[in-house]
């Protein structure tokens, strides 16, 4: 009569202080800041631990991430919800333009753009979201990304148009 | 020295099985439908459970949901993630379309469009995400939505385009 | 056999110096300069000659424009091109945020979002494109539109983000 | 006190029957159809001859078109109006999607996105938007597109989302 570990439908989630995060950021570049969360020496902030997605590649302008969609993910219509990708190409497209800002600059996100091409399931296995600036200025940036299966089959992509602060 | 329960950092989420919500969808009217979930003879839906937010208000062709931001919804760079206003605005107004279809008629989300104008933090208090259609045409239909705070300050707005399947 | 003054297939446009009307809004705040288009003391700009379109009303947070759609706005699908409306919207969108900018102040278009829910044709008669500001802030702003013909019904609608600069 | 060719600030446009360019269409693919536009054994669509723009290039779900920014594209701020990048943008991304339909098949674009980057003048020169699709189904496609300069500089850049009508 066991449903399983993955039917359980229970998970217990646990993140660390993202003020402190925040904070250990104030004086690194953005590239080095985020590294320290690909490699480990900075935990993930808590979106991340929620949604289970996990930052898996960094370069100057670019960005990876990866999630393996799940129950805990769906929507009322029997799929997984649109804001799984939204979130996760929000933050692989807002990490894209962090990468290239130096010590002392920030961004903020204005807006994103989301196409949905296709759903994703429990079934779908590990997505890469991958995302690469398009234009950085003195003052707005704008980047792209895209969302695919293993086998490179597309499942959704967007836009973002960030504000940078320079110091 | 106690951090308070709202501080330990941890939260432990369960959720029903999404595909038998939407069977119990199957012959029933968006409206009908979506009223069984606010009404709670029908469970909310795992990214509901997920991200802690509950639809309150639902009249066809109009769906506001509610949640209070919290720590667990942050983002690295110390404020709220962008993509909880994204998941709210994607439900409500996805929800505001579905309300107007008849049982047997299907619809999916093409794109959502988010712009973020304040960042929500753990003191915003509860926000309310209203949403409300713009078109219901035999095969496509838009709407709007906004996020705002309990005095009415408005933290993020959205559109959307959906597809619908019509029997 | 006459083809009629209609079906001539021919059209002359003037226009006026943008650059001595850009020049003329410097020291005005963006409703005085914005109103002297509107009353005929300024010229329109070369684009609402081009396009044909007017600017009808305007107020401190909103403007509406309006067009007469024609042949010679159609594309190679046999109806008035998406342009019209996205040109329209993103000159009413504009002018709503303009206007609510004091002298010196100056704004430029981050991005617009377009939804066509109907095509124009020549026969959909004068149309109006009414625009209004979500969000003014110290650095950006938001705004919507609605491009309807005399009886309310829709044709399209859309979003824009700008960034101001403030003195 | 000639003001030269350039200055005299009036043009004359002629145009021809976009019905009968559009039932030209009725029974080729969507490449066949936009080759002869290419070749000029068709006509280029009123809109092209409005704005002065032209389909420059074509293959299988790629279109690029030119147009040299001139002071009739102006808007009231002084540089060219984001009319023109967004229609350039809908008619290059409508095209790439056009270009991969078989005869009998329609499409009709739902909605476009456009990010304006740096402003357009008359002394920016001749620019390109080339528009590539991103995903193509069975009743929804979507596309992206940039605008340029002969140095590659960024002028814009836009996705849309289509509807397919498959016979």
């Amino acid at each position: 009569m066991s449903n399983g570990g993955n039917t359980a439908r229970t998970r217990t989630i646990t993140w660390e202080d993202p003020r402190a995060l925040a904070e250990a950021g104030r004086n690194l570049s953005g590239l080095e800041y985020l590294r320290k969360i690909v490699e480990g020496s900075l935990p993930r902030p808590p979106i991340g631990a929620l949604m289970n997605f996990t930052i898996a590649e960094l370069s100057e302008g670019r960005a990876v991430f990866t999630v393996e969609p799940a129950e805990y993910h769906y929507n009322p219509i029997g799929v997984v919800h649109g804001g799984l990708a939204a979130t996760l190409l929000d933050s692989a497209m807002g990490c894209a333009i962090h990468s290239t800002l130096p010590a002392g600059a920030g961004y903020t996100t204005l807006e994103i753009k989301v196409n949905f091409v296709r759903p994703m399931t429990a079934e779908t296995g590990t997505v890469r979201c991958e995302a690469k600036v398009i234009y950085v200025g003195g003052r707005t940036a704008t980047a792209d990304g895209r969302v695919v299966d293993e086998s490179g089959k597309l499942y959704a992509h967007g836009t973002t148009t960030c504000i940078i602060f320079r110091p």
